[in-house]
């Protein structure tokens, strides 16, 4: 494939872990030629400047991004941060990838109250497609604005997707996910939160009991399929690794249900879907089965004939951010949806 | 006080974690004097040959310890192979802690179903007191043989007792117990489990569904202090990190209580307990809370008027091992409780 | 490229993390399939039984393995039990990149000496190429024999290699290697050595004064590039970090030098090399420049006129181990020399 | 003892590690009384709101101290901060240990070249004492102001002191100081630097080539002893730990000398030291020999007859900074030297 007939991506943030994450996947995938890389803290610097790697790519300030030239954004900046550029990028006519939590929630009213700004392009919400490929693959293919999910609901999400499908969730029973997160996930920016001594030999659970963002999101598309979103109780807890995600997640059943059914309904459910895969029974999944991959790895225990516990485990770059940004962009763009991901 | 009004103890399996950190507190303690250490291992050697210690304690085979000479022994050792020494302790009019699982289960049949191994002295079992002293302090300090408990055991229940004790827990839902383990947990041993390379940058569940020794230390409590212990569900995960124990401890309450009632009930219910704290409204427990203490510290935190999440950290080897076996020791021979732990 | 125009490979000691490495490498390589993979201690399991991977490959005992369908094989298994491999596979016609030491070092006396075995075929010594490309690319082109280097060697000798050919090592003053490995260099046997409690939160030097086998290793290639083999002082220090090498190598010269002139001479004697990177004056080379890659990353400080400060970063599994080993099998077959390995 | 008899202790930046450390320190010796603890950043607070501790003690600014009420202070602030509070303390007769670099060098200019401020009280230097025990005990004892020592020369110079002293170490060659510190010694302020993603699995070297301000330090004593300062190579290097420093230091002779002789030399040099001992000839000083306590530990490695490596272990917060700064206290005070550091 000769390079013009590659198709033109800008990066908004790429200084961040997702941004730069991003870019090294795009720089690597077999039909897209990265046009450019912006960040305003280092504009005017090359990325090798910033991370230790031996190739070059100058960043520039995204008000000098050639925007007209491209096919296709990913937006990898902060919350509210984002919306601008999205709002400029679909005015343009370019597709967008947006990481960030702006086009995630349908109401704009639960976007402020859980992030405290205002939605500036409500009309945009409509638009958005969530882009969850295991549910929304159809959707995804025809959308000019994906809105990429956080890490965390991802790992929720696919933990029990088959079973909200499936109608098989108790309503009246707590959905309680235990959620263990990497402290990339938590940006590059320095902070006392993430200074190493204080991640070190520690584990911490923060914002439980309702307060992260997240659990909005969950909330919403437990909704949309169906289920008792208000019987999420989301925890999560900061380990010191640097990238990978597990969440622990205990639900109760509506029937009885062998371990076997319960098995064979989620190796079904995500039978077409390349990067999620479901160990076999008796092994558990953790943080080492995706690091560093694409992937989601889900194992399923019974505890017994009414309760499951699902472990689900993803690279909070990789499935959790850019890797399954790039495989929303592959099926946006009618690309096999692994290419450059395996 | 002179060296001969000291209290004499040796100690059986002092090359282990839990044995060394043994040694490293009866050291420091004021009223104690050590007598004898034993390693099958490292007889021979002394403890600043497998440890990077700048004083020395020669180490004896247990067959070459003068047990007659000491006042009380602390059982370092695996489970089964503790209860010939606990047996010959108890003949020789020694009082024994006994770190291991020997003694800590009532019936000798479910001891033999989880360990595998006939139990040997189940005369001894019902002279045996499960060395909680936040539940058992009175028994504690009259007993001459002191089952001390599991590090999981410890961190779940010290999280639930209140809820218990006061009648406020829901006997038809689960108890859910999502424990996260430092490697010392796991024992000195080399196996591909401990290996750093499989342990470093990941977070890994294991025995979940049930599985794990402990659910049967833990069920047996619950229901001693009437609760429903075939409810509780008890996952461990491992984390990359040496010494270190969070339980994050999710409930369902049988009455609406608001998170100050609930919290002043943690309060009040661990008063009289000197190595046990409550974090204030709105902290949440950490690792870093109790590592290298042998204190535990919990955080009540409300989700709904019916649910709580309960997180009790401690520290493995302290309040999880060694630490709490010197504070059941204290209380046993009458000294102050938290002596040398502080 | 059709299957069977492929190279076919087998890679005996699959189930070592260097085996395991060089297994993901041909998976991914363009011209390559992998024919069979063997383990001893997991013969009849899969990868995926033993590492957590969604693929899987078979694994089989050395004896089954049909060495006569394959082009070439990577032989990862430990010093002396690599040489019956070598050999037969040599007798069949196979070529063989050897990850073993067995066929590094020239002189059968000077391995006896310090491996402690004898070595069963000296004759193949003789035809044994050393796998450096920076250094005997020519001779890796046509050899049948490869004996891949260790990884302290790489990372030591690219550190010099370019002062010792240009002849300004002062032959009388010391070459100090102050080496740092991450623990996987040291295989996935498990041994208190490894165990997380001993390594992690640790930096622990072991095996210096000369005492490590890799260090004869270095000074018959000092020795062959014209310097003073027996000037080295070797380093090595075991860090908590799962992979990656990091060598601080002091030098005096024997004449003055700029720092300027000498990173010119680093940066042409690299030219060619695509591997192998010089960086920019001013920054200083750090694991995380090659974590996860095949490439070696060297810094150039001057101290004085006649002192410099080489860096010389690799990861110990790419460019240390099986990058490298890939690398030279790309030479032996007239293929692109970074083919898999970007 | 009585409260109004033990002596009034001051903390200046009670809130950095350092500081940190101090407080617990003081807080357990038996002869102190912690009279206050300053944080600007935290003042109002209490250490239990920053720190995961179950004691209280209140945060108050600097400048709501109580000077003229204690016996001491420890002044753990930054470099140019610390020298304020030096005068008004020593103007206030308050005896003094300054943990920062502000009294360690003897030569204004050379702070000035160093730390690019202006010294303000260069009178005070002539009188400050450089607080490393093992030279300069008798000196400390008499002192009203008490330079305490940077952590890596405090490692750097208990390695090679015995031999500078015994005039043994060869002028004309260099001193390679190879150290590797753990995180907590780069402070608790929050940058890219310490951020847990950037240290983790990555060893990096900085400032090498003579661009640590540590190095005018050990110069200035390698000199005061006699030796060739400028013929120090100081290379720091930041590991992925929390705390403890390791230095491999490599050194020439002026004679040949045995490594028993070279052993019996360290240890005769610090047989009076309490806090600082030689590893068994064999043995290598690793940072586990020393973390979590105040000790140095040395091993001796002879390479050839005229060449040693000094492998110096010790804890950045405990020898190397607050553990060292409460035995100078100790010192000053006619205390035992080790009271409440053992």
């Amino acid at each position: 494939m000769h390079n013009n007939s590659k198709i033109k991506i800008g990066i908004y943030g790429a200084s961040g872990y997702a941004g730069f994450e991003a870019v090294k996947l795009i720089r690597k995938h077999p039909s897209t030629q990265l046009a450019f890389a912006t960040s305003e803290s280092s504009a005017g610097q090359t990325l090798s400047d910033i991370y230790p790697v031996p190739w070059d790519i100058p960043l520039i300030s995204a008000s000098d991004a050639p925007l007209h030239e491209v096919d296709a954004v990913f937006c990898c900046l902060p919350h509210a941060a984002s919306m601008p550029t999205v709002i400029a990028a679909r005015e343009a006519g370019v597709r967008v990838i947006d990481l960030s939590a702006d086009f995630r929630l349908d109401d704009p009213g639960v976007y402020q109250k859980w992030y405290g700004v205002t939605h500036t392009a409500p009309n945009l919400l409509a638009e958005a497609v969530y882009g969850l490929p295991e549910l929304y693959r159809s959707q995804i293919a025809e959308t000019d604005l994906l809105a990429n999910p956080g890490c965390y609901p991802v790992s929720v999400l696919l933990a029990i997707a088959p079973l909200l499908k499936a109608n098989l969730l108790d309503p009246s029973a707590p959905i309680i996910a235990d959620s263990k997160s990497g402290v990339s996930g938590a940006g590059r920016k320095a902070s006392l939160t993430t200074h190493f001594v204080e991640v070190n030999e520690n584990v911490s659970p923060y914002n439980i009991g309702q307060r992260h963002r997240h659990t909005s999101e969950i909330t919403q598309i437990i909704n949309a399929l169906g289920g008792a979103g208000d019987k999420l109780i989301f925890s999560p807890h900061l380990v010191p690794i640097s990238r990978g995600m597990l969440s622990t997640v205990y639900v109760s059943l509506t029937e009885d249900i062998s371990s076997e059914v319960a098995w064979e309904l989620f190796v079904d459910s995500y039978a077409t879907a390349p990067l999620t895969y479901i160990l076999p029974l008796g092994q558990l999944a953790s943080m080492a089965h995706t690091q560093n991959t694409n992937y989601c790895a889900i194992s399923v225990t019974s505890v017994s004939p009414r309760q499951l516990i699902l472990c689900s485990s993803i690279d909070n770059l990789g499935k959790g951010a850019a890797g399954l940004a790039v495989q929303n962009f592959n099926i946006m763009f009618g690309l096999e949806e692994t290419a450059g991901l395996l």
